[in-house]
């Protein structure tokens, strides 16, 4: 077992799966061109599902080697999701799954230390900030739940529920065609929406430029 | 008085106001599906009349406790605002005062301790503000009233009135649908439009960094 | 010409400028309206001509209380150029100077002190900025004699000449409609346009960046 | 060999290479114009032909006055790139390089020690951005893939292959008619679409402002 350890810490071993995840990215890749599929797709297929046995394996072996350790590690987690996808029966309802094994190359970030620390460095400005982000949260529930109160029975494929609105208001967030596309066809029924509109506008500007400030404080702290 | 007061201040008190906002704030949703409506709409509207009469009473029992502090404070006075809208018999024209009961949620705010430390956070940038906000507002008025002035005659509905214009502007400075939608429509009838229009979007963006930045350095020294 | 330097200075005499130039402010913006100018046009126009009227005399007085002095102070070039823009007769290919007589309004500018500082504070931060704006402006010139020579016979309403491929190129700066409505319309026929218009995105992007940032540096050092 | 390189070492040398550039500008940009080019065209490619001769001496001289210093300097192999570029026979399927010939004025930054140092400065940010450039790499692999096997049947314009794809997200990363354009549609048949373009939205601006971050504080800390 501390056999299995120093094996599976060995710089030559991390060097292979690293060889593998990048290869594997060029298979899920080469997966999607019909073209492609149609002259090698048995090929491809073959080399994904050896490269994810050795993945299986490791993770395996990783477990017997500390399965305590093993749990502990967010990375290791983070692996055995991914990996996990890849093992589904991806038919019927969950074919849509197959698609998703390419997350398999984002171990390529748990694999290596300069983007292990880079992903870190993101997730920690995340703590701090919940207070933002619920109050973000707030006002997109409120000018959701008004939204489709004032706006359900004319612009149904916009404001039709608070799912429907919330996503509505997420682009207009994003400042995406929310005039012409949005707010303009709104105010030809509704002439006062952008007493509704422009001040959600502001407001989730300024709360996100607080958001931004956030992180940066923090980066600039560290 | 003493001991309504000792009330208002427990810990279990605060508590289940804040339970009540929330299932306000499941109920209020839940009101915007006709779906949910036609089958559990009484109570749902009945459990709103209870937590509305709760928010009532409570109101008048911090007045009852302590008048003067009650009318001092900003965040009680928001909370007497919200829960009187309510209030306000909402048919004919007000009708659409009933969308905004919603807004009650908006307590979570005043309620909680960090939330009201981000929003006066927030807010305590803007007295600062004062001049670049009115130096934006100039811009917005010099603009619109030059723009309508031009373009009215022949694009009533973007340029008809300085209301209209002004609305255009904004929809500009965030650059949504600027060129496409607005500037080049106008340019197919008045060439030089763009001298009008581009200068505004760099002023505007110039003045909004420069918005930013005072929020940014004031950030920074707190 | 002492005395009337002492008058010129007085705190009466600049409420008095200040609250006609508000009053000025109101009935430019009044005059935009058909309604209005219908009932109390000639009223308007009287009290516009009245206002411009003292302020003529007001710089005539400021020039004879302190003739050098006038023309040193970069403000009072300023309130002279836009007072002037009044008196150029407005008629036949100048009519369309009538709708820049709002201009006035900026004389809030100079005349307050607050204003005149955030103003300042504004432009103080361009001369720093000659090199990268030098640069921004080749990086312009180059893709737009590229755009033009690769695209004006195919597209010549949006990159007909140098003139039109610049704003075309500023609207795709400010992403405005720049897949869309240009660069995949572009790539219809010439497939590889992406390879010029996403550097020129990035490129562009990167350089205002900069641009911001030295703003920002600049801000924090004073 | 060292008389030349103190003539090419000479301040008058220098302007006369500068005049020549900025003279070339102005050429190439019209040869834009099919006006201009009716009537002084052979002029104009006339003095294309002897200013390239003299950019090509010039290089030649700088080669021979040092020759391993040239191949050093990285400015210099950007000189001979980009005058290269002019002497390759544009005909046939390289016709298009005629219209990189106005490249040649990037040799103003070359040329101009103020604006090699603003471009060092940009460039002097990437290297510590590797790490968080691969990152936004993997994120576009990852989601391009995804994309392209989910919807590249249904939509092949936008998704029909990695490269169509990845376009197509960066057309959604910069915000432009993301939804209006793409996403809506999209939803329309997978209703659940948004699970995957939101996210994506989220992640990207996240990265991008840490990329922004990583540029403002080494800009701070030189
Ligand atoms: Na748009
Ligand atoms: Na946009």
């Amino acid at each position: 077992r501390l056999k299995l350890q120093q094996v599976l810490a060995r710089p030559a071993f991390e060097k292979f799966i690293l060889t593998l995840i990048a290869l594997n990215a060029v298979t899920l890749g080469m997966e999607t061109s019909n073209a492609i599929m149609a002259q090698t797709g048995n090929l491809l297929l073959y080399v994904d599902k050896i490269i994810l046995a050795v993945f299986v394996l490791e993770l395996v072996a990783r477990m017997v080697a500390d399965f305590r350790g093993f749990w502990k590690d967010p990375w290791r987690i983070f692996d055995f999701v991914i990996v996990s996808i890849a093992l589904i029966p991806a038919s019927g309802a969950l074919a849509v799954l197959r698609a998703f094994r390419i997350l398999r190359v984002l171990r390529l970030v748990s694999s290596v230390q300069a983007m292990r620390r880079v992903v870190s460095g993101l997730l920690s400005a995340l703590p701090g900030m919940g207070s933002i982000l619920l109050l973000l949260g707030l006002i997109f529930y409120v000018f959701a739940v008004i939204s489709t109160k004032l706006f359900a029975a004319s612009f149904p494929e916009w404001f039709g529920s608070i799912g429907e609105s919330s996503y509505t208001l997420f682009q207009i967030m994003t400042l995406e065609s929310w005039s012409m596309g949005i707010v303009r066809p709104v105010m030809a029924e509704f002439p006062y929406a952008w007493m509704l509109f422009v001040p959600f506008i502001i407001a989730t500007a300024f709360t996100v430029l607080n958001l931004f400030i956030g992180v940066i404080v923090d980066a600039m702290q560290s």
